[in-house]
């Protein structure tokens, strides 16, 4: 049986520690592509480059580095590059940082996964919650122990996964959990440049979660514990479609979808 | 009573046309504050700028143009200039290109709306489905209609809707819907620059949709209306978390959440 | 006789007001086209896009906004938008800030105008020695009269000047200079982001220019004149050829050009 | 005695093959600290960033990578990093391809040498003349012989050369040379993304030089010399003054300058 062709991205670029710890990690369990931006594109969100072309540029064998986002580079890696052989699994990371609640939104790591899971890979992200010093080698095992389990079964194509592991710690367990609620702080730095000219920092280093059973917020942060948080790509939000269904818009008639 | 603040922003930038006439639309119905990106954010998606400065400039009063993303955009807006007196909605667009289906995870106008949410403002993200020419008068007609019923009801803070509007049709009517899938075809386009270099579009100009009942792109395509659709912030995929339950990670050993 | 076509491009970028002010300037001496960076492009120098493709937005009649620098500007207008009929002048500006001495290296307003001139276009570049406010009503009023003078002869296609009109002042006069010296105070400022990353901002703000007779700076700043530099393109230093035939470099033969 | 300190900067970036060998040729010579572009900055000209703080990041000893422009690098490292001892000698290069003749005014390698020059720093940039293959080796042996003779000597503070080097031979000369002139052919390649929108490539791909006696090209290409050519920072046409000087401006007084 051939090796399962295994797809490693992220969002820290392709120097960073964190890509090399997950590539050594998932080794072993595969025949491991690298596309990796070529530089940091920490919160470039899921954007995509539509209106200016890209450059790939072949490292070495299997590893390329993209001068674009990593969603440019999950689109580039499937529909291109290994398009006679689509990859089984893509994983994303080690992120430089955690990818918790509201962050998934802006996340790069997660969005890289986010476009294999859309392209029809099965995808997991990585992040390591530390900030400051970073041992990627507890995340590096903790990744290598999802991945063998995830090659062994048969995956649903959109799945995505989302596993922040906290740092400083052998963390001795996981949870599955929920997309939890958390806020840096909200504050906008304002400075001068040395031209006299006002320039601003979104800012906000004052971090708290909520405290909400079974959020990833409070499987990493109170248990010290790895989350491994399902995702989806469905953002429609279906308990709001009845209030809305009263809604009455001057002008306009409401009609049943696909109906009269 | 005050007029309510109404915060305007968009992802074709501050001079497009489409800004313009949502501004124009729903200048009657409140104060109107513009703070838009200073060149065109397509596709942008959420990305936020943390690792560089921004620079805002006040175009003329209450308009702003800011040299970052439409995300900057409204965490710029809402906890910085708009601070002494938060609005109480956002709208941002009108968009010069659908927002349907998975596009809304790449959409810089859905984006900003998103951001708005996430701080706590109700949000209305506008997209014209045309290409090419865009009559942006029937769009303009109807986010003003659906703005007016919004000001008049206490909204949830959370709120995002995502409303796509038929081009080339003065549209009768709308549905209240969920997000569909389409594809723009798959497909990467390889060429070569004067000086002998590869470089690669990503591309796709082949759209089709899925024919889901109930779906925007129904709505949109096949009953030429209105699609609003709303959309939530929590991407967690309940259904696969009792799935996931049944993983079992080799050395990992998996507690209940907030659990022993 | 045809008007003469007069093409405009600056640094700036295509919404500043010192282009504005060129335009009006020489509007009644020429048929002018505009090509003009799409954002403040300062400090750019004769940097020219080769290894990304560039868009041009033609905003209206002969009025383009370019997504690159003042050099590309100058080399899509006359190679592509003006082939069929080249402009006789090109000038550039007018510069929010002076030029002067090695500031020439720097900019962006110069490297326009060095690209019309390496092209075959003879050029005049225009600056505004102010920080802070700017009334541009002056130095339009001189570069009104300087093209009108440069039209009425023929030029030599290589010829580049280099304008700097003082401000605050309506100058009675100018003088021809050569090119001075001075600084900024060299300085890097350290900064920490809002999450403890250390950022520099390239500095100096305390401007000092030495006392050469014949300057641009000593016109300028003591004078309170305009000062108009020839400049040209051939950055050979004559002077130290023959220093450097005396070295004798281990290993290597000297020749004499094109001799034996 | 202590080892001079020899700075190393480029265009490529902090990763390229002509860096590597151009540190290996001169670190027998001294103490090298590299301060480089984290990508590739090709014709980025003498840009500075003064709009936008930079981002500094020591890899290993001595070694910086910088999110700026070559003349950021230069810049940064001369004024801040190194500021408690100056480095005797700037190098910068190897370049992947010529900077000769007109090419001197957009190439960023030779704009980190300008930098260097116009700190106060003596500086040679160093490119190889060859296109698609590139052998750095007999460019790197020639970099160290003229490292080697020029570190023996008192060299003028602001001494710069370009030096550019055949490719594909052993050259067995040098000559002093000044600069020619050369044409990439001047021309504007049209194309249309896959959504149907224009973009532009600045193109030319016809390489000729003028048969100019004792000019860099014609060292380099009839002679398959190196050729070292040492420039200046004052780009004053000296040989126009006088002519000017017979201009008369309407409205304008002429004053001799810093004269009556």
């Amino acid at each position: 049986m051939p090796k399962p062709r295994i797809l490693v991205s992220n969002d820290d670029g392709y120097f960073s520690e964190g890509l090399q710890a997950l590539v050594e990690a998932v080794s072993p369990l595969g025949e491991v592509w690298v596309v990796a931006p070529d530089r940091e594109q920490s919160a470039a969100s899921h954007a995509i480059s539509l209106h200016r072309p890209l450059r790939i540029k072949e490292v070495r064998e299997r590893w390329f580095a993209v001068d674009g986002t990593p969603t440019d580079c999950a689109y580039l890696a499937i529909v291109h590059l290994l398009k006679d052989a689509r990859p089984t699994l893509m994983v994303s990371g080690i992120n430089h940082g955690s990818n918790l609640a509201e962050d998934v939104t802006y996340s790069g790591t997660v969005a890289a996964a986010m476009e294999g899971a859309l392209l029809g890979i099965p995808a997991i992200a990585f992040s390591l919650v530390a900030r400051g010093t970073f041992d990627f080698a507890p995340a590096a095992r903790f990744a290598r122990s999802i991945v063998t389990t995830a090659l062994e079964r048969p995956l649903p194509p959109r799945m995505l996964l989302n596993v922040n592991i906290p740092g400083g710690v052998e963390p001795e367990g996981y949870s599955v959990t929920r997309l939890g609620r958390h806020s840096y702080g909200y504050s906008v730095v304002e400075k001068e440049d040395p031209r006299g000219r006002k320039y601003y920092w979104i800012g906000g280093s004052e971090y708290q979660h909520e405290d909400i059973p079974g959020s990833d917020c409070n499987a990493v942060h109170l248990g010290r514990r790895v989350s491994v948080t399902p995702l989806h790509l469905d953002l429609t939000d279906h308990g709001r479609l009845e209030d809305l269904g009263s809604w009455s818009l001057p002008g306009y008639a409401r009609h049943e979808p696909d109906g009269a």
